[in-house]
């Protein structure tokens, strides 16, 4: 066993590495997917549901808990893991991200962002020590700083401004921890300027953080545009460190930004696309309301070994999305998840075979043809 | 192994009775309780839950499954089973009973009912040869006849006329029948009129159906009422044939029926419940929304063994049905279900062990505090 927040490097496939992440609650093989558990629930699956389908640890958004239930309040029940009953590792983002996306009213200052509650308009201000004491009331494996992320679009000299305010707020918060069994992730900003992405990467690698996120790309921005911010970025992040991409992304983006040697990834495409009836499949994506598939009576994916695609055909659930059956989300969601955590265990063995190429290249074809 | 169809009476507690029913799909222990299905798919549910909670035998709405994803369809996909991927019993209603309570324009004539579809208007028409054919088509393990439900204040003499015609409809929907592996049920009308009560039990009787319902009762009648015209027409059955209560009820009610011998039930009342937070639990009722409940981290109730209430706090459950989270419902469904077999499966060790009239005791009072 490795101390907690040790990070091992195993494999290497060009840049794109396999590792081990430990923390309290268990190690994580990286690259992987960390499927979105906004309120301390991925949405329609059981943590038993999380289990069977392989996810090593996953996300609990800072903003919704501490508006419900409250982080006082979990804490007081034992902490995220006991409330949600999922007992392996969790990762909470900062808050901030959705203060951004969600207020109808948000005041930034040195010290903060003041803000407005989206389910109820009450006020609330997050300070980079508000933010980490919430996730220390939450007991989250992984703990991310505050952070300002800029819109595409922004101009060089509010990026400038923003991103020595991220800086000050990640020293802050690294000061305001008061334990090291939860780990603590700096995130570079930057905006669109490779200039300053390298100056965020700098003034962060200063701080002994316990990992390194890539913050404000996939906010609108082009796909070239991302990629070719994330392959100057990475970089200059310590070697060994794992490091994260915020909020990527669809199945051949999480493929390339491995390729970069991206070790973490978390989006809400998956699960979100399942309840629309978008699944992920090794021969493309498919839409299950479709007319084609009502007499289909093949499994979702021929090639997927999910408990969705084992029992059950595509007739079934069209019917079930068609006739808005409860069940229609859950195992849609089951089926995306094990498709997004299979192709990051694949990449793992890509790299470990040194094939990682190869399996870009054949995951590049599976998405153009749908 | 028994012939399909037989029904031995292996245990008796005054006339309460514990028995086996043999089906193509396997055997149901009775009393039973059967979770509603209605469009192949018990709500917020799959079949592996179903299993886990012991439910031996599910009921699917002809009325629905007819309409969508059609009965041909499921046919062709290899019946309800495969469709559902459901492989215990499963029992469907004739549809009568949805032609009025959801169609907005219904015919009746001595042929069938005339109707129009909720979902489109599109107009269908149900014989008793028709309800037979589609239920052949879905391969259910019971098929019921069609009858004619009468609402509560109906007239003595439409009501005889009814019930003239129900026993009409049952007669066609016998000699419709084509294979005997699929078992079929008569069901007793006769509104709230003893007389007529005792006229459907004898016609429906002469004819060798496998089971025997009691219809056309828990429709808006008062409590007693019901008691009285049930305590009547069961004795009317032949004892060797499973009788079944449709429609039924509170976990009192259940009780009580059993006690008047009846060895079948299905409502849905612990699923709809479960989704709008409402909750059985060996104390009584409990509503999960209340404001006691967020910070309450005992299970939702402490002498229950089901998934819910072996992982979950009442202040988590609490959290996600406040929330709308898709999983309150699944786990709220669960929780409802396995108190409901639970239940049955407790009357069944009742009768053996002649505690029956004990065990009835605890379950009014159980719900007399709630």
């Amino acid at each position: 066993m490795n101390k907690i927040g040790k990070f091992r490097v195993i494999h290497q496939d060009g840049i794109a590495r396999v590792g081990k992440l430990s923390t309290l609650h268990g190690t994580i093989n990286t690259p992987i997917f960390m499927p979105v558990g906004t309120r301390g629930c991925v949405k329609s699956l059981s943590p038993q549901d999380l289990d069977e389908i392989g996810s090593e640890i996953i996300l609990g958004n800072t903003y919704h808990l501490y508006l419900r239930p409250g982080d006082d309040l979990i804490k007081k029940l034992g902490g995220l893991h006991r409330f949600s009953g999922w007992y392996r590792p969790i990762l909470t983002d900062s808050g901030g991200f959705q203060v951004f996306s969600l207020s109808p009213l948000r005041k930034i200052s040195d010290q903060g962002v003041l803000f407005r509650s989206h389910i109820d308009g009450s006020k609330h201000m997050f300070t980079p020590s508000k933010v980490i004491s919430i996730q220390e009331n939450l007991g989250s494996d992984i703990m991310m700083v505050l952070d300002e992320c800029v819109p595409y679009g922004t101009d060089y000299e509010y990026t400038k401004k923003s991103l020595a305010l991220t800086t000050k707020w990640a020293r802050e918060c690294y000061n305001a921890r008061t334990n090291s069994h939860q780990l603590l992730f700096g995130i570079v900003q930057g905006g669109f300027f490779p200039d300053l992405r390298e100056e965020s990467a700098k003034q962060l690698s200063a701080i002994p953080f316990d990992g390194f996120a890539i913050g404000g790309l996939s906010v609108g921005e082009p796909k070239d545009v991302m990629f070719n911010i994330l392959e100057k970025t990475v970089p200059l992040l310590p070697l060994e460190r794992p490091r994260y991409l915020m909020g990527v992304g669809k199945p051949l983006d999480i493929i390339k930004a491995i390729e970069m040697g991206v070790d973490m990834f978390d989006c809400v495409l998956p699960t979100r696309n399942a309840r629309n009836g978008t699944l992920y499949t090794s021969i493309g994506k498919i839409n299950i309301k479709k007319q084609e598939f009502k007499q289909d009576e093949s499994p979702l994916d021929p090639n997927c070994t999910c408990y969705t695609c084992r029992n059950f055909s595509r007739a079934y659930l069209r019917h079930l999305y068609t006739t808005k059956e409860l069940l229609s989300y859950r195992l849609n969601t089951i089926h995306n998840l094990s498709y997004y955590l299979n192709l990051v265990k694949e990449a793992r063995y890509h790299i470990k075979n040194k094939t990682f190429s190869q399996f870009k290249d054949k995951i590049e074809e599976t998405f153009k043809q749908s």
